[in-house]
């Protein structure tokens, strides 16, 4: 059947669709998913000749008529308005079968897992093939070749830079609240003179990504040539990898494994791993907090992760250093993009302001780096690693990589506004903190507006173990809006907040 | 977020997507895929005021403006243009945690499904959520009572028709050309005073369904009003199920399994035994071809099959009986639309036109329901259903069929007309044929046309077992068109033909 080509002006994401009106649907025996040819039969060229696409119905004539076929602006760019094409039904690559073997239990070879990648990246592989093979996934797993070849094949699918042979990171695979460590690890790393080209993701269930607090300093997207300008200045960066091109094949199955919540680690070690690869990463420690409302319930769930996660690293030309880390609480005592990046700059001018959880857990994570890169021995990185935070080095570097991203390098904490709504809650009895609740701050910073309000937040002041007098402030929520603050705090109020307070007495009988 | 409400005149088909603009997604941190509430602030009653539903991002500003929610004609119909609305995310209703529970290997219990299921109907579910629902299954199974609620909770979503507490049926699990086989057993099970409402579907991925053969002799598209007229009229039809609103569940899920190339038991027996509940059937004979190219390899296969399948229509209240039957070759010697609905009416008028096999295969499917139905003795089926067949009864009750429906009942088999594009394959040497091969067939007939094309076809002059003599004509193709036609041949000259003739000798060394 001729069709005439219309093109319309809205993108689909990365899926090849196009529509045809339901009338001529019937005529070719065609229904939704099915994959087609498109056929420009006046095109010489074999590589202008044929499209391959996944067909969708319209069932009013308003945007597809019978005789058009309706194009999205973005999946396929080159057959122009009114070009006259012909479609006929294909079957689905081989990659489809590849998916099915997985879900048969079988294992991949990774020719089968290249096939699959870059069928994704190209749009061949439908939304919902996607969501079969990572359901597959999910249920059967994926050995250490399997993992090895999906790492690779995913970093092959976009941008990879090189920084040259030392070329450091962190990682962080995520589930504790107010984790601003990046914000003082990348300039400690950079301080000492290793490179450290440090990317993130903006907050995705989280209030705050480190990408957001950083935006609070400077600007963070970047595209190639800008992120190579950055790094060869300074040795170091702190951008959101969004507008990288980083592995793109990564971001198609993330965009399916998040509305399915799913993140099996046949997927997830891949997917940290390939965006180290992209950024030319060559070390890495990778942070693995452990317990309640993270990934690892428990720290032998995470030990075992580490290891696995230690091989493919290993099998992909990485080496990796894993550290498990305590998720009870949050770290520091600020919540929300702007509050964060108000703490990290106030530990950065001044050690003694702290937080000790903040320093603690950075100046750990940076020591071990310190040691991969062989700037102090085996067991001293965390105290040259603390040297550099103190000497106010850290603190310099920096303020270089604010200036260099385009930020205001001598901005104060005093300069970072947070919230004008403000709500404070005090503590009713003396006694002391037996437990803070990570899931309730998340909770309560989101309803304030956290992560899209950058000012919104909370502030914890009392953290387990501290001792509270009746009367003291133990919690302050700020917001940009009147109503989020009311939603924020009543979800305090039905919580009961995240704070508890014990006294003495364990339970009156 | 306030937006303004756009109506789009597209339908998405089942699930409910809106869309909103890129920019807008961006301040409310909303993503592709995510399940919003879309409220009216002005509206009063609870049940106008709150639409769920699931959010697609437009990146440009032609369909959906920043401030404005696209929202299909199909997918809330009583929010109007420049409606004010505000929308906020909301987590995934439970029905997506029972499909988790699938995929982690759990049971999932009747309330659990029928959840999933209403959820489907009112597009609560997306599609990926369902492709994932789907491969859960298809890994880890479903037990009998899970089959059971399945069944039930399907035909409960859509019409149930009541014909009163005899009404007979019978259904293929496919996989053989040529199977015309209804255009004579239900006839013959009217005209021994059984009621047998069939409904069939179109061809999915065969050349010709039981409802495109009819449709060459009457109108087969009926809606509810029109099907219990028929049926009270003549206790029979032969009509297409796509307009009944047959168990829309069961649909949905076909239209998600279709792409996917899947069809578990665990969904296969409900979806069959969901669609005969909704039209009032009490018995049920089960036609099961097994063998190469069918969904049952070994006889072995289909037995098993058969035994899970007599127990879950127990389950639900109906008595089944199944036959496993030969798929070797095609039954009859005609496939293709047209040229099958010849065929079968040729035979009702005279039954010493034969062919044998669609005599033996009709008349021993119909002889069960005769004995189910009280009409003969255990054993004496078959030769009840071909005194009815021989006797011209069927004949003339096929006729009242064809007339009720709408067709013309004095059609006669010449009356058919067929492509007048054809082409005839003749014998190069003498022997007989061991061998004819379906996928081949089905290759052709489909490349010749079918379905779309009622007139396209192939005829099928010598099967297996037939002495055949230099000279002789084997096979002839029709078409519509002769394109079609040439791509019929030249898959015929490829392949070698469907037809295999072999010598006395096997082998020479």
């Amino acid at each position: 059947m001729k069709l005439k080509v219309k093109k319309i002006n809205f993108e689909t994401g990365t899926t090849k669709d196009v529509i045809i009106n339901a009338s001529d649907a019937k005529k070719l025996n065609l229904k939704a998913g099915d994959r087609i040819t498109i056929k420009k039969p006046e095109s010489k060229s074999i590589n202008d000749k044929y499209r391959v696409a996944i067909l969708q119905i319209a069932y009013s004539n308003s945007i597809v008529a019978p005789g058009e076929i309706g194009i999205f602006i973005d999946t396929i760019r080159d057959f122009e308005n009114n070009t006259e094409v012909s479609i006929k039904p294909i079957d689905p690559p081989d990659s489809f079968k590849f998916i099915k073997k997985k879900i048969n239990g079988l294992k991949l070879t990774s020719e089968e897992i290249n096939n699959i990648i870059s069928d994704s990246v190209s749009g061949h592989l439908s939304p919902i093939e996607l969501a079969s093979f990572i359901t597959g996934v999910s249920i059967n797993g994926m050995d250490n070749e399997e993992m090895t070849a999906l790492t690779l094949a995913e970093a092959k699918s976009g941008n990879i830079f090189d920084f040259g042979p030392e070329v450091y990171d962190k990682h962080s695979t995520g589930g504790v609240p107010g984790n601003k460590v990046s914000l003082i690890i990348v300039p400690i790393v950079a301080a000492a003179g290793l490179t450290i080209p440090k990317t993130s993701t903006r907050a995705i269930t989280s209030p705050s990504g480190t990408a957001d607090s950083m935006e609070v300093l400077a600007p963070v997207a970047f595209d190639s040539e800008e992120l190579k300008k950055i790094v060869s200045k300074l040795n170091a960066c702190i951008v959101w990898g969004g507008a990288l091109d980083l592995a793109p094949a990564d971001n198609i199955l993330i965009e399916i494994e998040r509305p399915l919540r799913m993140d099996p680690f046949g997927l997830m070690i891949p997917s940290i791993l390939t965006k180290k690869l992209s950024v030319g990463v060559k070390k890495i420690v990778l942070d693995i907090p452990v317990g309640t409302g993270t990934k690892f319930p428990t720290p032998n769930d995470g030990k075992k992760f580490a290891h696995l996660f230690k091989e493919i690293a290993k099998n992909v030309g990485l080496e990796a250093e894993c550290a498990l880390t305590l998720a009870h609480q949050p770290i520091g005592h600020s919540i929300g993009p702007a509050i964060e990046a108000k703490e990290a700059l106030t530990l950065l001018r001044d050690y003694n302001a702290g937080p000790n959880s903040l320093i603690e857990k950075s100046t750990s994570l940076a020591g071990i780096i310190l040691e991969m890169g062989g700037k102090a021995e085996k067991g001293q990185g965390q105290i040259l690693a603390k040297d550099i935070l103190q000497s106010g080095k850290a603190y310099e570097k920096m303020k270089q990589i604010i200036e260099v991203q385009g930020g205001e390098p001598n901005i104060l904490p005093e300069d970072i506004k947070l919230g004008i709504y403000e709500r404070e809650f005090y503590s009713t009895k003396e006694g002391h903190i037996t437990d803070v609740n990570n899931a309730i701050i998340n909770q309560i910073a989101k309803a304030a507006g956290c992560p899209n309000s950058k000012t919104s937040g909370v502030h914890i002041f009392k953290k387990q173990g501290a001792k509270v007098k009746e009367g003291d402030i133990i919690f302050k929520i700020y917001s940009n809006s009147q109503s989020n603050l009311k939603r924020a705090e009543k979800i305090y109020n039905s919580t009961g907040g995240p704070i508890i307070l014990g006294g003495m007495m364990i339970e009156r009988i």
